[in-house]
């Protein structure tokens, strides 16, 4: 971006960041962004944003969140690489590797499995697509009613009860929002198929932390691979470390590619600098 | 198989046993074999036939192995299954779990990564489409020279060496022949690139045990996958149960499927009544 002064928010004195027109963060501290009054605009190099939603003023300020396809290709192969893991039960065999027992167990072909996506954007219907080819039936719901080719789509609350009782592994994908924050909570792993599991790559207050223990706990989901949480990082005390049923990974599923996301937000700051307009702007009312 | 009377063999005494023609079987006991001398034809429900051909006499008897696209199919999942179990550091965020310990690792994309396999039959062919629609880079090694679409195909014990070099993950498919006895042993793991893992899904012989567990505890290999075994079921006492770079898997990878295999076996017993022709029938020179 040879037209811009790129420069570390450390580097600054409080004049220099008063006069700040444009942030590239990724997860910043509220009070940087308050020392910053005259941005227009504040790029993430993140897909979520509700925190900047949130600690950002509504003033025609400008939030826009990285929208990556290589980043939309990296969730999808962490998607298929963790239902294989549940699909092939892998954390099964790990237990009884740790009790020195041999014990085969019967495989289920892909084709008698149903992978139900909560959300289907970007990433979402890139994960869709790397499921259909690995054979698996695919079931996916969205706020607003979508079409996507070999997924039987669902959208609003009143779907979702149905597609969960055909859910044998659920792969949560979604935006936090006001609207989306514990929607998977103990009415959803009621209505779960029985031994179903989840996996949740999206925020950790989409899925109700007590409803998972108990529903794991009860033996009515038989899994949980978690990579995002309440609190990151995990505190050293929480329950999830120490449940044979929980995979806990530290926010790896879809790291932020330094090549691609750098075109991506240098694009977007020139076409704001020509025109005003980012295409990729967040929707304050919806929340991403 | 209405023209066919199918008996166990354990239903049957002694002279019934003596008439028999042709056997389907599994894992019999040389016993079994030897208390038929009149068979003609022995089909294997496995892919895997070695034992077969060691506790047969070479009377012009045939011997048939399942060769079942549904068997290629699931072993190309499996293949892929524990490749992306490797690739994105499974067996590492499982030690952290258990440590208590949030530390995130770059991410390098499959474009970076070759994974090589070791057989290019069946089931070495469906394993790199698999692997190659994955975006890996994938090569392979023959005993006799291949050619496979996108794949970096290599023949011989002299074009071995140069192939491990570059190879990040080795996925062993090789049939047990004298030949493939061992094939990866001390020199291999040497050959191999520093770091790189391995997963044996053929047979436990093929893998030197001892040269395997150096390379392990030298950190030369990171880690294998194991699904197979010299002695099966795995004994209690074995080392493999509880090294931190070993997953032990009890000959689960790919099983045969009743459905698709009782359609193959009727059909190669229908053809060799007709005709005394079994395509499928295995070479004993090469041992599969």
């Amino acid at each position: 971006m040879p037209a811009e002064t790129v420069v570390a928010f450390e580097e600054l004195d409080a004049a220099a960041r008063a006069a700040c027109e444009i942030a590239i963060v990724a997860n910043p501290r509220p009070q940087d962004l308050r020392a910053m009054p005259n941005l227009r605009l504040v790029h993430s190099v993140w897909a979520g944003v509700e925190r900047l939603v949130a600690d950002l003023p509504d003033t025609g300020l400008k939030i826009v969140r990285l929208v990556d396809p290589q980043l939309a290709a990296t969730m999808a192969e962490a998607v298929l690489a963790w239902t294989l893991y549940l699909h092939r039960d892998m954390p099964r065999y790990a237990r009884q590797q740790a009790a020195r027992q041999w014990l085969p167990h019967d495989y289920a072909p892909p084709g008698r499995r149903t992978v139900s996506l909560l959300g289907l954007g970007a990433l979402g219907a890139a994960s869709a697509a790397k499921l259909l080819d690995a054979g698996f039936r695919v079931c996916g719901w969205s706020r607003s009613p979508k079409a996507l080719p070999g997924v039987e789509c669902h959208a609003g609350d009143h779907e979702l009860v149905a597609m969960l009782g055909r859910t044998d592994i659920l792969v949560c994908l979604l935006p936090l929002t006001p609207q989306t924050r514990g929607v998977v909570n103990a009415g959803a792993f009621e209505a779960l198929r029985r031994g179903a599991s989840l996996i949740n790559f999206a925020r950790g207050p989409i899925v109700d932390d007590g409803a998972l223990r108990a529903a794991l706990d009860a033996g009515r989901l038989t899994h949980a691979v978690l990579d995002v949480f309440d609190r990151e990082p995990l505190p050293a005390d929480a329950w999830q470390w120490a449940h044979s049923g929980v995979t806990v990974l530290p926010h790896i599923s879809a790291a932020t590619d330094r090549t691609t996301a750098s075109a991506i937000v240098a694009a977007n700051i020139r076409r704001y600098r020509e025109s005003g307009i980012i295409p990729a702007a967040v929707d304050r009312a919806a929340g991403y």
